[in-house]
């Protein structure tokens, strides 16, 4: 977090200044500012953040979720085991660190105990970013959600995927594992793991869910 | 909230008994306890609730919601303005009393705002559910989620609204404006608002929602 409070801020971004960036990194970009056409390539191929809006303060800007997720909590009660499996399986193999807070059998263990275990891991930093899994994920995403810091959305297709990270910072994706398949779910996890949040209006209301945490 | 604290509990449920209970109402049916047929078309007409299990002491009873709506708080952020004007006069037109709580222009709103103003209502016993409304629904729904006593969830089809409720109590329903249409979202309302919880077990994870609320 004092990395992130510390954000560096251009007038002017250069393909120099782009390749100096670190991969993932969250840059603010002032009003007015711009960024070279070459620098624009060089930041996408980076995962590079820009921020254009020099409104947000600092403590604004932390709420966006990091943009490159490396470090992944992932939970599930019973019903969902063999969708926490693969999904495990299909990250590690991409290099991310899954740690896994169980269920690890099929005895019947309730949504908001596992739920919880992942955002709390998430909340303290010790994650990215959380995975919750049910049965239709409804329950996960509501005690998930009870977690200060964390916003959890039941996503059932690419475009709540999306929309989950763009427009909500979602930090905690919840599954349903008896109301999507294993392929379409791998695909969600994708998408909304490698969708950014950019937007600096969208941004500044994740400081209202923040006060309603806090009131 | 007193009134449901002294549920009443029974060994066997009568035609007669039955009869003597409020079209709504929620009782209990101590375990072994019995209905008779001629009552069980008679509670089932009467829109009864009887939780069957005599291990739920009166406060996890108090957390599944309200077996009959007939108070509904609503409220949208700008994008969610034309299906709130659709599911509050089709509500109307059904003899629900529907408070509606914004926003009520096109202007650009926050949906933490909107929702949590739903949320707090809810919670305040003021409705007995709550309809929250933005482009995707995902936001309102963590919103509302972050205030004490409120299950919210996003439904987007018939199976999500009818699990909401059976599963997770949920006393807000969350909708995207745009990824609904207004005839699909009368329908979610419909099976929502007239699906009750009644399984023991799902109504005793509602407490770990509620500790996880606490702390």
């Amino acid at each position: 977090m004092g990395a992130k409070s510390s954000m560096k801020q251009f007038e002017i971004i250069t393909e120099s200044d782009a390749r100096m960036l670190e991969i993932g990194e969250t840059v603010a970009l002032r009003r007015g500012g711009h960024i070279t056409p070459l620098a624009a390539d060089t930041l996408r191929e980076r995962r590079v953040t820009v921020l254009a809006d020099d409104r947000l303060d600092p403590s604004q800007l932390n709420l966006a979720p990091p943009a490159v997720i490396t470090r992944v909590a992932i939970g599930s009660d019973h019903g969902g085991l063999a969708l926490k499996a693969a999904l495990t399986s299909s990250l590690r193999s991409k290099g991310i660190a899954v740690d896994d807070l169980g269920t690890l059998s099929a005895e019947p263990v309730d949504y908001p105990d596992t739920a919880a275990r992942v955002a709390k891991a998430v909340a303290r930093g010790e994650a990215d970013a959380g995975i919750v899994i049910d049965g239709a994920g409804i329950g996960s995403a509501i005690a998930a959600n009870k977690i200060d810091g964390i916003r959890a959305a039941v996503c059932h297709d690419l475009t709540t995927a999306r929309y989950a990270r763009q427009h909500n910072g979602a930090n905690v994706l919840s599954l349903g594992a008896t109301l999507i398949d294993q392929a379409d779910a791998l695909k969600i996890v994708d998408v909304w793991m490698s969708t950014p949040m950019l937007e600096p209006r969208y941004i500044r209301r994740l400081t209202k869910i923040r006060d309603l945490e806090q009131g």
